[in-house]
């Protein structure tokens, strides 16, 4: 539900704590980054400037919160005492994820690519991670190279403030194929979830037809490109490779993936041949490998039916909370789920599944 | 259910009589074309062959049930007498609607594609509905130009012997953009519903993230380019400027249409102001204009779940029973529903739904 206005009226103290899976710390403005940058890749900056891939989505699908601007005068979202004050404190957020969305993960310049995720992960540890002991990281990676993303997995995945590695869900090739395997070897190695969010671009259109014309088609058409990732990693045997990796679709909805578990075991039980490396149903290793963010969800119109899309999902210990925060669909904490959940489930959604999958302490 | 085996075994006279919407009149081999081409174009296709669309789908995917071979040793699905034997006499059919796969219909050259379509639906009459009256036709069209398809659509579009307007799903732009608008309104002019199968090929992959490597992905990818062409038909206003149109979705399953439904409105009800021509919430337009057909549908693991699923998506007047006869996945009418369903629903689904939408008649 977009609760922004309703929010701002509201004081309201969230209990128990909860985790919220999908925060932005913006980088902006892109400045921002010069220091963490050496010499010559700031050269590089200044001169060329940034090129990614075609196909991109709309450059304002990020707009914020109306009321989410800092009294410093920064852009919303990228003044970390604020975010603290504005979601954290009173939403009582036990912890936070971060996810910066930034230009620098997929870049066409592959080192360059890297060296701004370098610096990016820099930024999040002196600017928010050092001063906010709440919040949790996402590594950013040059995730079109698997090699160069390994780099950066190795290079920090072991400070445990980082929560994940972040991509984005439009990517040059399908997610499964092999160049990106060395980046799912790092993320295993480190015990790190892969999480991918909503954006990117690979060159293709987002639907399966071309480019389309509205942004509502943009908006509406996310779940497509995650259910065409999904059906990669599981076809191109990505979890019997790499039985630890666990992935995180943040804010692509989850009614989809029952409908795509029935017809993904159906046409396996048939042509599994054709990938001898997928042995087990397919429905198997989304409810093993995968996890997955409530907003924005699905709304069914009778509550009923909210609770019948959890019992064909069946992962109710793999649904996690998230505001988005500071974005203009924001969800508030006591508004994101459209029904009254059995307390225990409510509980597990609000915070335990992702303390339990990012190792965090809701207690303390 | 794949049951091309076990219905060899059977010999079993479905009651009441059914009607069914997806059946292939194989144009193999494509000589059979020659006799209803004019000189120019039995002269082009020799010297150039066939040129369509890049990124299209496996050649193979159309591949025939085992025992569809007429003893005449035609091609599976080329004989009409042999389709009518095999399917209408031993299951009971009062009607099946033949969607012929053809490459003519997406052709770069248009004027070319524009004669094969109309030396197609020639040979249609021809061969399959002059010696078979259960049988109904489809309109091919060039539907890459819509004044082109309109053309054709004004030809034969008063013959009731042919149910619809026939395209693949997978098109050069998004089915609503208004190059398709007068293929739409020829449609409606002729009062026939515009069918659109499996297949086809426009230059983009079928996911948003590049080509993926196997066939399974390809299979299981299919209700992605439904959705991303749902999505385009009602975002672009195509419903408010025909509001005629009916559509039907074959082969595309149907457990994907209700979330879709629910996350459009919600963006609609957010975001509508960007489409101010599309007046209705989203899902008044699915359930409007659309009808689907059953093969291939999910079939969730709990038979409970697909009632549930039925009751999702609350169009149960518009589900209509079809076998996909000859290809390698025919879903037998006795078996393709996976729940026994209450009888006046059984019986709309095999066959009044399509009797009413295709003015036909069932106690004949």
């Amino acid at each position: 539900m977009a609760v922004a206005e309703r929010a701002r009226d509201r004081v309201q103290q969230v209990r128990p704590a909860i985790i919220d899976t999908d925060v932005h710390n913006e980088l902006e403005p892109l400045e921002t980054i010069h220091p963490y940058l050496d010499e010559h890749w700031l050269r590089h900056l200044k001169d060329f400037g940034l090129r990614g891939y075609s196909g991109a989505t709309y450059p304002r699908f990020l707009n914020r919160r109306a009321d989410a601007k800092p009294p410093s005068g920064k852009p919303e979202g990228s003044d970390c005492s604020f975010t603290s004050r504005q979601l954290l404190d009173e939403w009582n957020v036990a912890y936070a994820i971060l996810n910066p969305l930034t230009p620098g993960a997929a870049q066409l310049d592959p080192e360059f690519s890297a060296a701004l995720c370098t610096a990016i992960n820099d930024w999040q540890v002196a600017e928010w991670l050092e001063p906010e002991p709440r919040l949790r990281g996402s590594l950013n990676v040059a995730y079109e190279d698997g090699e160069l993303a390994a780099r950066e997995i190795d290079r920090l995945g072991d400070d445990r403030r980082f929560a994940h590695v972040l991509i984005s869900i439009r990517t040059a090739e399908p997610l499964g194929r092999r160049k990106y395997w060395p980046m799912f070897d790092a993320a295993v190695r480190h015990h790190l979830p892969l999480a991918i969010h909503v954006g990117g671009a690979g060159g293709s259109p987002a639907g399966a037809a071309g480019f389309h014309s509205f942004y509502i088609e943009d908006h509406t058409g996310w779940p497509m490109a995650y259910q065409s990732q999904v059906i990669s990693l599981i076809a191109e045997g990505v979890f019997e490779r790499f039985p630890g990796l666990k992935v995180v679709l943040i804010e692509g909805g989850f009614a989809w993936i029952a409908p795509l578990m029935w017809r993904l075991d159906d046409v396996h039980r048939r042509l599994g041949g054709e990938i001898p490396d997928v042995r087990r149903a397919p429905s198997s290793y989304i409810r093993e490998h995968f996890w997955v963010t409530t907003q924005p969800m699905e709304e069914p119109p009778r509550p009923a039916q909210f609770n019948r899309l959890l019992d064909q999902l069946a992962m109710n210990d793999r649904l996690m909370f998230a505001t988005d925060y500071p974005h203009w669909d924001f969800d508030a904490p006591d508004a994101s789920i459209p029904v009254r959940l059995e307390p225990a489930l409510h509980r597990a959604i609000m915070g335990e599944n992702a303390a339990r999958l990012y190792g965090l302490n809701l207690a303390s």
